[in-house]
């Protein structure tokens, strides 16, 4: 159980961060399944094999338990890679979110999402999700524009440009989104951002 | 009622141009409502103010009247305009495809068609509407390459990159596309378009 002591994101890779892990795991399939209101924490528990006071103790706010859930599964299945170079950086992250998009994690996920947004508290819930990978990206690009890949640009559009064909393309069920797609995504993009860019 | 020596497409303007339109915006709204198979053609005739035989006999098919009700929405809803300046067009043609996508019916129409899509049925008649909708846009997208407005171009990538955006916004409900952000997606897909073309 997770001592109240120490906060479940306090010690990565120690047997708390796995406590933490196995919990938000064992959430994301849950609401993938039944839903933002649907799950019990009872559900979490036995599907994470801990005690249900660890989770009740450590994510007595069921909202944040969720946000937490959600932004784990985002950053493990859809990262923001950065190696150095934008291009391939931008193309294995368009690749990431499609395969995390694809996956049956995530098609659930996305189902529970659109289909809950009259709802206020998973309103919140997922702009929290989406406001953490837009920061992350946005970090991503700041640092391509200070080592001058980019010129200075509207993160929001840049990240919208590139992320909106790849959604749409598996919303659609269209076939899988290959490397050759998600190159030619990001080399039309990057070319008119920079041709449009004011100097 | 709509005469069978008469199919309900033939007499644009005239008596069975009416009863159609009037019986396929009645199918929109009860598919939006009900779902795919969740609706009755008594419903439709009921709503459309026609007697139930007109529809059984115009569209004895559902699959088929769906996929004409679909259609009629998105054309109606979100032509592709042609008024010989591309970059206008597509501006429009965003801005058109926001406004249907946050219509009342649109939102519902597109929690259906993604709540479905396991349904074959479902996902043929959605293919179809697509399908057509994406022919619209290449004849549109070849009358610009023809005009020299566009280098030759894959018009489903181009597609992709304009409306993908589009989707994404609307979806994550922040706030209305403005005409400003659709002439900046716009600019920078068609600047990126053409700074990649191969000559």
């Amino acid at each position: 159980m997770v001592d109240d002591r120490e906060p479940a994101a306090r010690r990565p890779g120690g047997r708390t961060a796995r406590v933490r892990a196995q919990v938000l795991d064992a959430t994301v399939r849950l609401v993938a399944r039944y839903g933002f209101a649907g799950f019990r924490y009872e559900q979490v528990a036995e599907l994470a094999g801990v005690h249900r006071m660890t989770v009740y103790r450590n994510w007595p706010d069921r909202e944040k338990l969720v946000a937490a859930a959600l932004t784990r599964f985002g950053e493990q299945e859809v990262p923001v890679p950065d190696s150095g170079e934008l291009r391939r950086d931008l193309v294995d992250m368009l690749l990431g979110l499609a395969a995390g998009l694809e996956s049956t994690t995530g098609r659930a996920l996305f189902q529970v999402v659109q289909g809950a947004r009259e709802n206020e508290e998973v309103r919140r819930t997922v702009e929290q999700v989406f406001q953490r990978r837009a920061d992350l990206f946005g970090q991503r690009v700041d640092r391509a524009v200070e080592r001058g890949e980019l010129p200075p640009v509207d993160r929001r559009l840049l990240g919208d440009l590139l992320s909106g064909p790849v959604h749409l393309r598996v919303g659609r069920d269209l076939g899988p989104v290959t490397r050759a797609d998600a190159e030619r995504i990001v080399d039309v993009v990057l070319a008119g951002i920079r041709a449009t860019a004011t100097p």
